[in-house]
């Protein structure tokens, strides 16, 4: 019989997906002769190109390389070269002396986290996070067995609301999932943040008498404003399975090529990455292309030309702080989440489309009332989108 | 805590690892002076290199395509024009009308079986599948919460024993899993084999009240010998999920490209299409990358020069038979399964690596008293391996 848990799940449709559906209804419904532009600020999909160096090598393994190596079956615990080159890369930015031995390769963030929730539960523990989250995190973890218990909001500054987190930490609990910089907050974690973290997480396991580990989800660590970087979350907690993804840093999220870098600091690395390996049967993974292996190895160090996303964010920002909306600055990423003028973000998000404006309500992001901006496109849109916000802001609430 | 299925998972290592790393170390132990040729027929890893095709599109689509689509996300079910030509390819073949919403590209054929399971079971249903079989199966049926039911194998053809299979028809038999042609035996199913399955298969359906799905797992699709050609299951049976993999067709493995393709006269593929999506979501699959999916469509009627496989077949089967062995002639594949001649399949594997002959016993192919061949290498070294058959026979079980 046909899966009733894969076929109910057919019924529960995207917001972002609807709501971008119904943008490109309107604009094929317009008047051909006043063609309408939709600011579509929904998907959050990487607008800058790949640094040349990325379709180089790639061209170079295919044309120049060794056939084996770049066609053949990479070994199932990756490439060990791509490890060497990956772990040398980690060691040299943060200082943990990760060697190859840490380090799996996976198709993309993804991959990166489906192997690391199945490391270190089993069915029926918990895991936590952190509102606003990725609403992927739910279906990345149902078949997992685990329940994901979301901690609430700091709508302050998008950082951790400790006093929650204490709350919800309860001895079910095996694994802490981070997401920083934040889809969809943009927040980065500060130093303090993960200081405060590491220190109740190592109370904690003190108290309950078992290991809690941390997930790192890190796709958009390279994307940082202000000319600062993402502190490490590894260097602060020994425990710690960093899943990276190159989709956002090299603009390659169709090459789906990423890894989990495991903690050596952990004591027990190298058992962890050999049973990605088990893992990885039953999931039917089986590594990353050979072809992305090799040249992520070899692009590991250089990021696509990111600077547009804090352009954008710029104009987006003071555009909107200066409409009266509340705001919390980004960090980093290429999203944002302004509070709704109103309490329903979902009927906000229906007057921002008569504006042309796709925006997406954050009740799916465990944060109702607000909205999220993804501005990974071009600054030019950026720049005609800000009428359209005064517009909206205008005709729709009279902010003048 | 560390997860302990996986962990326990370790320990279990693998028959063809292990006589693979004994192998290697006895070619470094080996006096410099007289080097040892290790003549190593363990691995079943295509030694044949990719038509110049595969490069030459790669390359195209790295430096003519358009970059949001070779390096930006594909949908989640696929890119439209990938499985329009997919579809069109298997339709043109096979006679069945597919087309792209029948279509789910993966990344191999394991990412294919990991959706195919998951999408006509549930939890506590029963998979069957034929001796002997690919040993993998195993471990990638596990986290479905399935059962896998092994029936007897047909020892005279490889084909089906269906008197076995009768007897195993249980009314909590959701799926039917195949591969032909079939590693290890290297069988290639016929026509009627099919027609008797399917007869058997609409006959307990009709006695169960429920769909009993066919899964087919056919990497080895395109290696058929004496110019012959796989009949195609799913044109024998509507409720058909086919998983295949161009690792084998053209040499890719390292690539990871393969797909479910749904048979539509199965009457909810498109349903069944969409459900992989959610599938992946939960197991990290999220597509295969953007530019193997590009290649393969591209590539999918063309095959690496497959003819090495046969010839090598050829020498090994006149050879072996010559020594008395019992062999069952593959039709296609590249392997082959003779009967050891001793009881003890193992023992026999240990004698063989004494003559530098590295062969797989059966027993996790469920098929104890048997060894497996995977002659994927040059012909030249297979031609000095004969020499070694020879000594092996006549040393150790005094064949003159």
């Amino acid at each position: 019989m046909i899966n009733e848990t894969y076929r109910t799940m057919l019924g529960k449709k995207s917001v972002i997906r609807e709501l971008s559906e119904l943008a490109t209804r309107m604009a094929a419904e317009a008047d051909p002769r006043h063609p309408l532009e939709i600011l579509d600020y929904s998907l959050g999909n990487p607008s800058v190109p790949v640094p040349p160096q990325v379709n180089e090598r790639a061209v170079w393994h295919l044309t120049q390389g060794e056939p084996a190596k770049v066609h053949g079956y990479s070994p199932t615990l990756g490439i060990p070269e791509v490890k060497e080159k990956l772990a040398a890369s980690l060691a040299r930015r943060f200082g943990i002396p990760y060697t190859a031995a840490d380090i799996f390769p996976t198709s993309g963030a993804a991959g990166a986290l489906a192997h690391a929730f199945r490391l270190v539960t089993q069915p029926g523990d918990e895991i936590l996070t952190f509102a606003p989250y990725f609403p992927e995190y739910g279906p990345y973890i149902l078949p997992t067995g685990c329940t994901l218990t979301v901690v609430p909001a700091d709508t302050k500054a998008f950082q951790i609301d400790f006093e929650a987190l204490e709350a919800a930490l309860n001895p079910r609990v095996q694994a802490v999932l981070i997401n920083t910089p934040n889809n969809p907050s943009g927040a980065v974690y500060s130093e303090e943040t993960l200081q405060t973290l590491a220190a109740l997480l190592e109370r904690r396991e003190r108290e309950f008498g078992h290991d809690i580990w941390l997930i790192s989800d890190e796709p958009y660590r390279e994307i940082v404003f202000d000319g600062k970087t993402q502190p490490y979350p590894a260097a602060y907690w020994p425990r710690t399975l960093t899943c990276y993804s190159f989709s956002k840093s090299l603009s390659m999220p169709g090459d789906r090529i990423g890894y989990v870098a495991v903690n050596p600091e952990c004591g027990c690395s190298a058992e962890l990455v050999a049973m990605c390996g088990q893992i990885s049967r039953g999931i039917g993974h089986n590594c990353p292309t050979a072809l992305m292996q090799l040249v992520a190895a070899d692009c590991c160090d250089l990021t696509s030309d990111l600077s547009v996303y804090e352009t954008n964010m710029n104009l987006l920002y003071d555009c909107l702080t200066g409409l009266g909306l509340e705001v919390v600055r980004p960090g980093g990423t290429f999203y944002m989440m302004p509070r709704a003028p109103e309490a329903d973000a979902n009927a906000f998000s229906r007057k921002a489309l008569r504006h042309r404006l796709v925006l997406v309500p954050c009740d799916t992001f465990a944060l109702p009332g607000y909205f999220r901006i993804a501005y990974c496109t071009d600054t030019e849109k950026v720049k005609r989108s800000l009428a359209a916000f005064r517009e909206l802001m205008r005709e729709e609430y009279g902010v003048q």
